[in-house]
């Protein structure tokens, strides 16, 4: 895959997606010591940039394709139930029982259907199988796919448009797909993970040097719980990332609560861990005075108030 | 007061404050039934609208000023504070005793004094006196003078430039500063205003042709708690405001977790009170495509996730 794929993708979907916002908090800039740039992917439709990938992968379907479906408690099923409602082709979203019905109704809201399932991943695994037997659905999965990739860089691309200069962009890792995207699009421009200590499978492998599978993964960033990376994106993760930096539980919560307080915008935990890592002492290192941060996305439910 | 005051408050307030941004939502405008567009105070420093009125009042002050002081336990003290840290003038806030840490903390954050007393408003009166006879400080009240009105009508100024073509413009109503600088600002646009059933004496002050003093009044809205209109704002506000519109507090609430889920903004409740006027059935008689809503502040203390 090359800055090609990305390029393409954003022609592909620009009529669907949303160019979202970059925003700044002085707040932020001293607490940082530097300037950062937050590409507000929270306001992209369906509430995540996992809408990019999803609609990139989606619009680059044959014509008379009878059907997606994927496993996905949570942004990908979203985004894959409303890039197909828009593209007029039905959608499957396999969903743990225990997904929690918020979830589903936002499923059922894009226009999909919800086929639930056991929680574990051959549980999940065999129910996408079983449908796409049914009913000749092709599986669209969350990350490990060229399309999804390519869809995911495009944020990459408008950040660096709005903001040419940057030293260098940080991304949070689960699966890999958004930060893979990044690594294509970012041209020389520097590329940082972050991850929770919780779930850092991908500081593991980049320390190891091969792919490290974790048995349990554990954060409140639950969209960051993948226990490995994709073989698409775990060879471009390798040889592009320059360092994966991993955020505590504490630093996760600090970092949700500073950016609600201060700057406004409702994101969800997986989307504080990148702002985390920028605010975490590690990252003093990092000689950079002009970051982009993405904040992936806003899917959280709040308490009453 | 006239359409320049704010012209020139605009031109006064540049250099200092936020441009804030105009969000749309598909789902508010299909709740809405008309296309919705949202000036986003929230994201104006130190969080509310309020800090453009503080702004425009604190940079006309003569050279030599000894200070400034004001009673608020909310937003107007935090913008007053900020204002007068950014022109070097001292500032005193005073609050109540009651008054929660986080507020306390955010007006110290800005340089200023906090000065306790009781919760009353005569002792409110009382300490702002003794303060102004002590430093010679001068009070800027928060909604009942010439420069903070102007300086507020400025969000609809900006508003208007980026969307030249709106039907109405739609601000809640408290002591009535924001809305009186918008009616200034709006030329032939049409205004109307919202306010929480429990705190309605701008509609009660229009339905009986005079100013309407409440003795108690209540609301989730905290920023739109006032007894009264002033005497400032009440003529513009009997003059210039079309209607009044007032909304329960269940329908405050389900306005404010609209936007937070969907719009993913975190308003305070004194903002969702111009959206809940917007989706509320007594709004649907009012023939408008195009209307402006000011989200006025998002200065809220949420709940530990």
């Amino acid at each position: 895959m090359t800055h090609a794929a990305i390029v393409e993708a954003a022609a592909r979907i620009a009529p669907f997606v949303r160019r979202t916002p970059v925003l700044t908090s002085r707040t932020l800039d001293a607490l940082a010591g530097r300037a950062v740039y937050f590409k507000a992917e929270l306001f992209q439709i369906t509430g995540s940039f996992k809408y990019r990938g999803a609609t990139n992968a989606v619009q680059k379907l044959p014509a008379g394709t009878r059907g997606v479906v994927t496993h996905s408690s949570g942004n990908h099923g979203q985004a894959l139930a409303k890039a197909a409602q828009i593209r007029g082709i039905p959608a499957t979203i396999v969903m743990p029982a225990t997904a929690s019905a918020v979830k589903k109704a936002a499923v059922l809201g894009y226009g999909a259907a919800v086929v639930e399932c056991g929680a574990s991943l051959p549980e999940r695994e065999a129910a996408v199988r079983s449908i796409q037997d049914k009913t000749g659905a092709l599986a669209i999965p969350p990350f490990d796919h060229e399309d999804v990739i390519a869809g995911q860089g495009t944020a990459a691309l408008e950040l660096l448009e709005e903001i040419p200069d940057l030293d260098a962009i940080v991304a949070p890792v689960g699966g890999g797909g958004l930060i893979s995207g990044f690594c294509l699009a970012a041209g020389s421009v520097r590329v940082f993970g972050a991850e929770p200590a919780g779930a850092d499978d991908a500081a593991r492998s980049k320390a190891a040097g091969e792919r490290v599978r974790l048995e349990k993964t554990s954060s409140i960033a639950d969209g960051l719980l993948a226990n490995y990376l994709g073989e698409l994106t775990w060879p471009i993760i390798r040889d592009r990332v320059e360092q994966i930096f991993t955020v505590s539980e504490d630093e996760i919560r600090a970092a949700l609560t500073l950016v609600w307080e201060r700057m406004k915008v409702l994101i969800e935990p997986s989307a504080a861990v990148g702002v985390a890592a920028v605010l975490s002492e590690p990252f003093r290192a990092v000689k950079a005075d002009r970051i982009g941060v993405v904040l992936c996305g806003g899917n959280v439910t709040l308490p009453a108030i």
